[in-house]
């Protein structure tokens, strides 16, 4: 064991899980061991206080001929449940082979701690960094940052910035460096159809009335055509088309047919005609039912035609789509197909727009000689298809990109028993942030 | 109050609720009310006891020379949640104007208790009735008659009869008589679509990948055409044609459509095109959802694609669909459609075929004629659209049809609070019975 593995084992050991109150004193104890470190570090720190957990903040004293960096973390992490599946204690850190298993090891304790000791690392060589570098490292990103982009309103001069990186995404498999320069927007709505003004007996009135499970099945069908193209009109419109390098580059990965297949255990892709499984997942939009329901689902039979039925949508956007546009579409879109034999209502939900960044910027090419340096080998461009809304928040309240070089592995179990991280993107990522912040200075 | 009244109260008193196990107990002191009831007016009577509630049987001195008439009814109820919405208690009779309120006052203590009376008093008028007469009352009609079929099997000799009378249908107004010549059967299943081997993010896989609530909506959907006619091949192989004096006689009914609205609520109608309410409720066959569930369905949105979702289905059956045939059809038609990325598992649920008999045939017409004597106007002829299983045991194994003479009016409330009986039908349910008698004697 180094120094340094044996520091981030008893940075590992906090159970800071945020969803859970009664965790809440153990999450204060994991920001205070980060206090400890950065002041140790030397670096000027401060725990800020919001309606829930702290905000750990350090900087190194700021130059103004050189670009600042923000690095951005979460040292909360998911619950453990269910606790009968782990191997090991959830939160007593256990090597095995080159895997370190532990709750948190690689969301997101291993990723920016990783910078943290990169940092250290050329600070203490070095007596400076070569950029500005200011580390912002929250306790609420697993229950949905409600406090950070208040934060960063409060804190906008602050945390003035020219670029920022992040290490919360995923490489494409082991030793491919990656860099993830988009993610897909998103909008959420619930329809409700009402049909009856009771649940009916299905042999009394079956065949002359509407019946909302029926009508919602229908809505939900029209949403594709046959070749899985959404038919909401006006849907595509301001989606940008995906330019050739980006279909060559994901045609040069690892096969994301076969991924996808194997990740999810799917018998069969089923996806928009014209476009692999990476291009459907990170380059096109979506529309997904979350959910759908109505009448009887428990064991048995009921002969009921029920009042009510409902479901769940959510769009994945891509750029230019505008989530409040989208979402107008699909409730003119749904409202029309439903008969005024019923009634519908429909709920728009929450939404964010697409993220995308220039990778061929200064800061992204910057990023990819970094990541390059690393691993010995050259960076693959991909996006993802979720959403991480805080990059959004940092675009809109702070005015810069974000870097999303990530270091989590395919098979590392976030959010699921067994969580890990190996010591070799430990190591790595130590590495990645020598060389970016030696990169970014220019 | 008149005796029988008095008595009619007395036996509404009993609350013989089937489905609740804390009623054994007052169930057998109903039956015992009934043997008592019975013995009282000089018939051969016997309590039968069954793996569950006891059978009551009761016939007069048969002889060779004239026809056997079964009088079939059930002495349990329903339960009385929410007792809350009763307005004066569920088990204590109240009259209110023509009405009697209490649990079991129409369904179905009232209608069989009539029949009673009107044995009882040409019993005491002539000393001996015209037909040989079988009364058959069950204590599990509400729970689904368990042990009848059974039942008519070991008894097959002792219950032979010429033809079943039942008044356990609905009248179609106030005074109106009404006869029931059919019932639709039914043909339950459900379908489950397996698609990814856990659930998925949306995000991350949404746009790949096969759906299930999804493809379940899609086969819902694909049950009827924009005409609401049932798009499975062979459905409609073996239906009988509806004749025109039928069509004639339920255009002749007060408007069906209308009441259709009114009873349901809905704001429209929806079914299959060139048939009314009443035709499509009683003579034609359907396709209903009876429940359809997939993935999320609580408060706000979760971006998950559930690994699998389901639908139960119902099809009503008019003559001659087999319902082995309908379900294997289905079967066939959902399979198909199934996209080989995911699995579609079907499971056969309960049926049985539609009911009819001829209202023209000797019996059909001594009945119509016992109801015009008991109401003072000309019955019509309708079917109903749900099914009544004991109606075809009796058919099966007995090898009789059943007249049904229903006494039910449609604001009785039947399985709900404020149940209610008017003494009008009362009195002529018992009118009803001594014409009947007379008129199948012949």
């Amino acid at each position: 064991m180094t120094p340094q593995l044996t520091e981030f084992f008893h940075f590992l050991r906090f159970p800071s899980i945020s969803t859970d109150r009664r965790h809440r004193d153990d999450v204060r104890d994991c920001a205070n061991f980060l206090i400890q470190k950065f002041t140790g570090m030397g670096l000027q720190t401060e725990l800020h206080e919001t309606p829930g957990n702290p905000v750990v903040v350090a900087k190194n004293a700021p130059k103004p001929d050189r670009p600042t960096v923000l690095i951005y973390g979460h040292y909360d992490v998911q619950p453990v449940d269910p606790v009968d599946e782990w191997d090991t204690p959830p939160f007593e850190p256990t090597l095995k082979g080159d895997k370190i298993f532990c709750r948190g090891a690689t969301d997101n304790k291993g990723q920016h701690f990783s910078h943290m000791l990169g940092v250290e690392e050329t600070l203490e060589e070095h007596g400076d960094l070569p950029v500005n570098v200011i580390f912002l490292l929250e306790g609420e990103e697993e229950i949905g940052s409600p406090n950070l982009a208040p934060f960063l309103e409060q804190h906008r001069e602050a945390l003035k910035c020219d670029i920022c990186a992040v290490s919360d995404t995923g490489m494409i498999g082991p030793g491919i460096p990656t860099m993830t320069y988009g993610l897909r927007g998103i909008a959420c709505l619930e329809f409700k159809i009402h049909g009856p003004s009771l649940d009916l007996h299905s042999g009394v009135y079956g065949g002359a009335v509407p019946n909302p499970a029926t009508i919602a099945a229908r809505l939900v069908a029209s949403l594709h055509n046959d070749s899985e193209v959404i038919q909401i009109p006006g849907f595509y419109d301001d989606v940008v088309p995906l330019e050739q390098w980006e279909r060559d580059m994901w045609a040069s990965l690892p096969d994301g047919d076969a991924a996808t297949m194997d990740e999810t255990g799917v018998a069969g892709l089923l996806g928009e005609t014209g476009f692999t499984a990476l291009e459907q997942r990170w380059g096109r939009p979506t529309a997904e039912v979350n959910g759908i329901g109505g009448g009887y689902q428990g064991e048995g039979s009921k002969t009921v035609i029920a009042r009510e039925a409902m479901s769940k949508l959510s769009f994945r956007l891509v750029p230019d789509q505008a989530p409040e546009k989208i979402l107008e579409h699909a409730r003119q879109f749904l409202t029309a197909q439903c008969p005024d034999s019923c009634r519908i209502d429909v709920e728009l939900g929450h939404f964010g727009p697409a993220y995308v960044m220039d990778p061929h910027s200064k800061y992204g090419k910057a990023a990819q000689r970094a990541l390059e340096t690393a691993f010995s080998g050259e960076p693959r461009l991909i996006r993802e298809g979720g959403s991480i809304p805080i990059i959004q928040s940092i675009k809109d309240i702070l005015g810069v990109d974000t870097l999303l070089l990530g270091l989590a592995l395919p098979d590392c179990q976030i959010h699921a028993p067994n969580e890990s991280f190996t010591v070799t993107n430990f190591e790595a990522g130590i590495r990645l942030n020598r060389a970016l912040l030696e990169e970014l200075a220019g």
